[in-house]
């Protein structure tokens, strides 16, 4: 890479770097997901930029998560970055990553002097910043590795989709906002409910210590924005280290951490029936756009209800809004087993839980009007969906 | 196509039609540009269905636009649609405008009886909605097509694009938010301002009768509306039809009515240079690129304003944030003729013009800090574009 030109030959450089405009994107684009700009902590707008001897290191946090992208000086043989000055800057996020999207030059230098001047140079572009600064910085929690596993990154992913869509968003339970999540032996199973509708999977993961059953509970907007920034090379492993208090996932060069949620998580396994009296078969696309297409009049009411009624090998599903008219929609069932019945539940919640079947088919068991409606996929024993009725008949 | 089976045999059906889901889907997403949910004519939030015997027209309408989009039965030798009894039916246009993209079958049938009950089937779904009388739809107006001319689809979109811009967002002066048409010969030319800028592109159009020179205010929003429903068929011809205070697109199968505006627009060929002291040739991206940049600071100021500086063959694009700091370009010109220039100017107005041109350079005419600013690209000597320049120095 080129020297660039120094821009203040007399003032001392705190921080002197030059690195690929594209790993300074992707890094940037990593980091900012941590970062709010409803923050109380002046500091936590901005993004920390950490110039070190084997490469660049960005940081962005809010009070929950925290996440940390790092560029190595090199990788796979090629030259990411130069680092001539190692220091560090913390620069306001949005426009510096509005900034380096925009910058002409494939290289971007980066230059900072005593009084925190900061000098973005790119092509015949060069910005001059006010920086903030980086002792103000709060540290990363420090986390000892002793309690480490390890999964697949697009298991990783599924779990995270096929849980997070059922934590409370109210406030009123805090501990409902997270999955919980429960390591023993090489088992991991999680379990999200807001007490109207719950979802569990377990998968096996790689462990090599054996340190007991461990419980814990990450809020399931860290899981949101885990998931976003996880990258689709579907195969590498993620490494979880786990403390009492926080919980760190770490994938290629990128550090995700988010605080855990306090208090007792409620026993779950006495909400789901163990009997079953009508069991039903049904293609899950076929159900999920039923039950979409009568939503329509549905959502114009105020609860969102949709009927299901079950007889004779056929499932009719229908909904009425009082303006505008009635909607019905009769589907095959694969397989049919028990009695008639006549049930009705939250179009929303069941086309949420529908969305998270990768199966043709899922199988459905109902006890009654008034007891829990369990959803399965077919071929996945390790996913169990439910969701509460609501009371119409 | 199949018949359907009658769901009331006994009551008298007012509309039978059976349609193709995608060309009704089609339809429907044409007229719904035209429909507001927040009009104050309730009968307005439908879309009015009319089955005739050469095809289906619906129709949606605000008080400034009314759309009209026709399903002929038969087209290039395809059976589009049949209509076993014509009549009419208003339903409710957002409600009727997702359920028809989500319905399962390639056809819908529709039926209405005389309590304009209407049921909608398609496949094994079937919906039943209280349509709203047709009878309270209000006609479109009627229009005279004796004054008729006619344009390549292609180049009226880029005429709205090239010109619709520059109207005024304020109602101050109701008529500034219209773009003027003036018809002479075979020669439109159209102009907009809001007094801040002004955007100015003459074309040649196929014009039979010469009905001497006619002047329309056609409104911003309606010029916008227009151009998104034509679709990218460019070298279709459109058909324009206007009288004192309407004027009608035609183009296929859709037809676009606006009313116009009233009101004396401003002469603004008295606002246009014709001297200019400082000529300077740019290429329009990287002019277009540096303005861009140097906003991310400027947008953080009240005014948005960035500065220019121009000698020596050079040009300096720069901005300030008092909070953020500075940044600055150099600029390579294409040809430089005249004195030097130091002159400041919003830089949402300079992109908004620079982002209308295909042209690789434009041309720029200084005549002075405080007078006109005048962009050309450089090739087309049909459009012009002015900015009034902000005093900073």
């Amino acid at each position: 890479m080129q020297e660039t030109q120094d821009i203040n030959p007399n003032a001392a450089l705190t921080l002197k770097l030059t690195v690929l405009k594209e790993k300074l994107v992707d890094a940037v684009n990593q980091v900012m997901k941590a970062i709010s700009s409803k923050t109380t902590i002046p500091i936590l707008t901005g993004v920390k930029i950490t110039a070190g001897l084997d490469g660049i290191t960005l940081t962005g946090s809010n009070s929950d998560i925290s996440i940390r992208s790092f560029i190595p000086l090199e990788e796979d043989g090629n030259e990411n970055a130069v680092v001539h000055t190692p220091g560090q800057i913390v620069l306001p996020s949005r426009l510096f990553s509005e900034l380096v999207r925009k910058l002409p030059d494939e290289e971007v230098h980066i230059e900072v002097d005593s009084r925190l001047i900061t000098k973005i140079i790119s092509g015949t572009t060069e910005f001059s910043l006010n920086g903030l600064d980086p002792e103000e910085y709060p540290n990363l929690p420090i986390i000892n590795e002793s309690d480490v596993f390890r999964i697949r990154k697009d298991l990783l992913k599924d779990l995270i989709k096929q849980t997070v869509y059922a934590v409370s968003v109210t406030e009123t339970r805090p501990v409902l906002t997270g999955v919980k999540w429960i390591i023993q032996d090489n088992q991991l199973n999680c379990v999200a409910t807001d007490s109207h509708r719950l979802a569990q999977r377990s998968v096996t993961v790689d462990k090599t210590e054996d340190s007991g059953t461990q419980t814990l509970v990450i809020p399931g907007s860290s899981l949101n924005e885990l998931s976003k920034i996880l990258d689709d090379d579907d195969e590498q492993m993620v490494d979880i280290v786990m403390t009492a208090n926080q919980i760190l996932f770490k994938s290629h060069n990128v550090q995700f951490y988010s605080r855990l949620l306090d208090g007792n998580y409620p026993d779950t396994s006495r909400l789901i029936p163990t009997e079953s009296k009508t069991t039903i078969d049904l293609g899950t696309k076929a159900l999920y756009h039923a039950i979409e297409r009568a939503a329509l009049l549905a959502k114009e009411e105020r609860n969102n209800v949709v009927k299901l009624r079950a007889e004779g090998n056929q499932v009719e599903v229908s909904s009425q809004s009082l303006e505008l008219g009635r909607a019905y929609e009769t589907l095959a069932t694969e397989k049919f087993e028990g009695d008639p019945l006549r049930i009705s539940f939250s179009a929303k919640f069941m086309m949420d839980a529908l969305s998270k079947v990768d199966a043709q088919n899922v199988r459905i068991h109902f006890v009654g009007p008034m007891r829990p409606i369990i959803i399965r996929p077919i071929g996945d024993e390790n996913i169990l969906m439910l969701i509460l009725p609501i009371r119409t008949f």
